[in-house]
């Protein structure tokens, strides 16, 4: 077991905040959203202090109209020096194109699950890893980085449980194959404390030069303990989507990935250094609702800060008034 | 420092769960749920192995006509053994009619914050205090135990934080006229876990022998977390509400009160021990958009357990076949 760090006094520790809305976020929605627009969102996001930010994905524009402008994006949005600009890619042509566009770093993914890769990625587990391992040797020639997404290493909708020596097993062989960092997903919201506690502890023992990611989905409503059980064992870096954009397509009306801004909200209140800066993160997305065209998940953003404090009622004069009245000595006529 | 409790990992440890969403949730309803749906519901809930059941409160039916069958309900509902049903009142007036009615407990409701208590209950703090010391005196006359709800302890909408002495302070003077429990209720949903866990950890090293109930809403994302966090520090008695009902007229649009059934999975998954039957509380949550007329806050309702499977999609089959054959090894003819 890796010795338990105390996660519910942040005491300062440095954790990372990676965007993955204006990806996996926005290729969810139905309407398209303009260029400008996500150029502009990503520009704010870049000055509010996150770690990395998945501009785009290099996908089919057949298959995901929704980014079909991945080259405009990427080549037009401001770079802010320490921020890493990742992008999502399937294949070698997406790997391609993404190493032309400057990517500085490639997300792939592939499922833990046998059911779910077939059914994401219409490929067996061995075929995309063999198809995969290209897109590392091209982007290790290239000197792009890569990062490897593990879906449903909590558990598949179809399938249930992964078992972990599975779900460490794909990363060591993704490991091996030059990847610099791993992700782990939640895809469909089924991690829970305890079980991500125990992964987390176990990947690190057996990687610990690697880079690791938690990415958890909000569906049950266990975000942030997902979080917090994470530090716990020891990891310091999470993906999160502005407002809580990001749907599952198994579980309709659920929430999405957890929100950035409710995940900066409460590790900020808790002590950690998160190196954001929640104010711009919140102007951020209370663009979301005008851009995407409905109400996002996000609950602080309806709720605000803890300390943005209101008014009391109108009448609150005249209740206190009659309220210390009632303690003073009564007059004589009364 | 109370000896901290490895909150993650729940290894049989028994936790209390507490229904409000009878009382706190139905009160903030438009419409009035019928008192025979309302008999049924808490029926159900009996049989679901919640600790307590806050039934209904005795207050002014003029004010709150929500609840202006609190009589009927507490004398026609099924009363399960080991369950207590507990009821607000406000006043001597509430205590005679919830005494007379047979509640196992009362429950009163005074805030921390001076301008919390007088927008609320239109009287000072001391006022309250002194109004409530007659009903715990009454209430000990008729040997009914009495649990005080502290409104605010994790902060005020209006004044901001209010300080843990201020907090502790009001336990200590209630503990002294002889109430048995204590609720710090997080109104707002201001609480943030590093908070809880000092809060707590103060609280039961200085009233050790205090029944001690903590009360969560979910307004910006923190519930679950906040549960954890005093489970850390000791607690093991939580206030929560069925389908995550009950309002906060301060935050508009956001998430009411902890809802039951979202934490008695996530406390399952952890393998604590809940007493819950969780199939009929989703029964039981089930029948709530119906009673209420609208949709609730649960993401559990929702989505499902973490391991209520999905079938894959309708293609699947031949999505497979076509991915195995790109592995077989080529005919001449092809």
């Amino acid at each position: 077991m890796t010795p338990e760090t105390n996660a519910w006094d942040g005491a300062g520790k440095r954790l990372y905040l990676q965007e993955v809305g204006t990806r996996d976020g926005f290729q969810m929605e139905s309407v398209f959203i303009p260029t400008e627009d996500k150029i502009a969102l990503i520009d704010q996001l870049s000055d509010a202090g996150l770690a990395k930010i998945e501009a785009t994905a290099f996908v089919s524009p057949q298959a995901i109209p929704a980014l079909r402008d991945a080259e405009i994006v990427l080549r037009e949005i401001r770079r802010q020096p320490g921020v890493v600009y990742t992008c999502l890619v399937p294949n070698k042509r997406g790997a391609e194109r993404a190493i032309e566009a400057r990517a500085d770093e490639l997300n792939l993914v592939i499922s833990t699950s046998e059911t779910h890769n077939i059914a994401n990625l219409r490929m067996t587990r061995e075929q995309s890893f063999a198809a995969l391992s290209e897109v590392i040797t091209m982007a290790r020639q290239a000197k792009v980085p890569v990062n490897v997404s593990l879906s449903c290493a909590f558990g598949c909708p179809m399938e249930g449980d992964v078992p972990a020596d599975v779900v460490l097993g794909w990363a060591a062989r993704f490991l091996e194959q030059g990847a610099t960092g791993i992700t782990l997903c939640d895809t469909t919201g089924m991690a829970y404390p305890s079980q991500v506690r125990a992964l987390v502890a176990d990947f690190r023992q057996r990687f610990p030069q690697a880079g690791l990611t938690l990415h958890f989905h909000n569906t049950r409503g266990m975000g942030l303990a997902n979080v917090l059980a994470s530090i716990a064992a020891g990891a310091d870096r999470f993906d999160a989507s502005l407002g809580g954009l990001g749907g599952c397509p198994y579980a309709p009306g659920a929430s999405g990935n957890v929100c950035t801004e409710e995940i900066v909200h409460a590790l900020q209140l808790m002590g950690y250094d998160t190196g954001c800066d929640l104010p711009l993160l919140l102007l951020a997305a209370a663009r979301l609702p005008g851009l995407v065209g409905h109400d996002v998940p996000s609950q602080l953003l309806k709720a605000g800060q803890r300390l943005d404090l209101h008014a009391p009622p109108a009448d609150f004069a005249s209740w206190r008034d009659r309220a210390l009245a009632r303690d003073q000595p009564q007059t004589a006529v009364s």
